[in-house]
């Protein structure tokens, strides 16, 4: 295995300026720091991450914690996430909560324990204080605590999107599911503003609130079979697309036309909505803008830099229209 | 925050056994364990994670190594990992491929230099040369090198069942759907009997290679559109679940009746099945004895157990028959 001396040699520099380079201390000419890193690239070296971790108290490592990556949106993200992660020189511990709040505060332990220099969080536990948490935390379209960062992406935009569709369409009645109160996401907005426009065009809009953290695809079947038993003349539902796409399913086991019986527009524009058929009409979130800005502030939250906004909205992707 | 000295007064014993304890060194009694385990718990005891990694050489992280997580499979299997690790006390770093191969040898690299105990490898780069690390790893349905073990699926069972589907729905020409051949995976054995099976019962089988680390649905779309206008007459196709969901998509596109005028039976179980109308027929795999075999396994590996065999073949999980 090549040492540090080693890579000093290579590179023409003393041993400490390959020191200073690897801990990104003190000034150093442009020249020098490529000099170096050929060297590094050269002999394969391989610092050792864990004596340097106790030297400059980093670990390289970020959490993502999530409810559960089975959920398509969240599999998405998480892989962009990764992704960008990965071109920063992180890599990303996975911490998956099967609405389990007891996970989730293990990942904030490990984080005030120095294990890990971040961590970036898209589940919402109802009993941990997030506020008292003094370390470099991002909310992925969560609000957690007043002050920490939340990237979420433009959901009053989405809603109207969603609300314009209903409205071209003509429908009359309409459901809508939305997250669980007890889940403080922006996402809410979304809700917001197409309740808002239904009203404003005399149409009926049922608001109907899912279960917290369930994410089973079976009990989203048994949603759609409560919606479409309770509901008699329902012509609309909007929902995120797993729950959008549990609707259409069970629309056209019962021998209803989709969309001539019933309007389903879904939301994400995760590959579920593209594998049904019909192909389910959805917002797209802008899951590579997402992703990089949610890592962006993060590294300068982990940096100590100032933050310019404690929110960040990023624009939705195309509607999907298939 | 509180020291091991206070952890070792409030149990009762001394520093040395408290350190002994967190480093799992020594014979110690189950009631000194136990008390130690409820001071710690009292006192919200963190023991510094770096500084222990340096002494114990342990960093109880383990690296999955997958080629893309948004694809269901993958998704599933991470979420069952991951679980599993948890309860075995280990944080699960996740490297999402994404056709790379250079991220694939940065894994391997960081298991090289120290920075995670093990790496349980379900992607396949034909350019690593797996059997020169010599290092706790365990592969997840894929043969890397003869010294590796590999934990997989009865894809031989898996394909009885496909097969026994289509030669009781009366078949004549069908086609599979198969990984690259540049992956090497026990799951190709399921291909294997089908085809056996399907000439034995002189059903005309066509078997189709799927493109190397090709996971984007919108390529499932196109594989679909390709095999039906290929095959005149096809009355059968058998892939994996993605695969099943765009053929059906595109068949219903088509004005196709499913399954009267094509029989699709895919392979996963995902809960994407359940999504499609009509919910497609699908052979299950057993995710959590699956992620509970490969974590024991690696367990094993890095305690430096022997292992029994280098081949663990898990029974398929039930027949989804929607």
């Amino acid at each position: 295995m090549p040492t540090i001396t080693d890579v000093a040699q290579t590179a023409g520099v003393s041993k400490n300026t390959v020191s200073r380079y690897l801990n990104n201390r003190g000034y150093m000419s442009e020249k020098t720091k490529a000099a170096i890193q050929a060297a590094i690239e050269e002999l394969h070296y391989q610092p050792n991450q864990i004596a340097r971790s106790l030297y400059t108290s980093k670990t390289s490592l970020v959490g993502l914690v999530i409810p559960d990556v089975e959920h398509p949106f969240f599999s998405t993200i998480t892989a962009r996430i990764e992704d960008a992660l990965d071109t920063r020189g992180y890599k990303m511990i996975l911490c998956n909560t099967m609405h389990s709040s007891q996970k989730e505060r293990k990942y904030i332990d490990m984080l005030t324990a120095n294990k890990v220099d971040g961590i970036i969080i898209g589940s919402h536990s109802v009993d941990i204080n997030y506020s008292d948490i003094n370390a470099p935390i991002v909310a992925l379209d969560r609000n957690l605590a007043d002050d920490i960062p939340v990237v979420a992406s433009d959901h009053v935009q989405g809603g109207e999107i969603a609300a314009q569709a209903f409205i071209d369409r003509g429908c009359h009645k309409v459901v809508q599911l939305v997250a669980s109160g007890q889940v403080k996401t922006p996402s809410n907005m979304r809700h917001e503003i197409f309740a808002k426009r239904m009203r404003e065009h005399g149409i009926t809009c049922i608001t109907q609130e899912l279960q917290l953290n369930q994410f089973e695809f079976s009990t989203y079947l048994n949603t759609a079979d409560e919606i479409l038993n309770s509901y008699p003349g329902l012509d609309g539902v909007f929902s995120a697309d797993p729950v959008a796409a549990a609707i259409q399913r069970q629309a056209l086991a019962r021998g209803m036309q989709v969309p001539d019986d019933l309007f389903i527009f879904g939301y994400d524009g995760t590959f579920l909505a593209q594998a049904v058929f019909p192909p389910l009409l959805t917002v797209a979130q802008s899951y590579d803008l997402l992703a990089r800005t949610v890592v962006d502030v993060l590294m300068k939250r982990i940096d100590g830099d100032q933050l310019e906004s404690l929110s960040y909205v990023i624009p939705m992707g195309v509607n999907v229209s298939l």
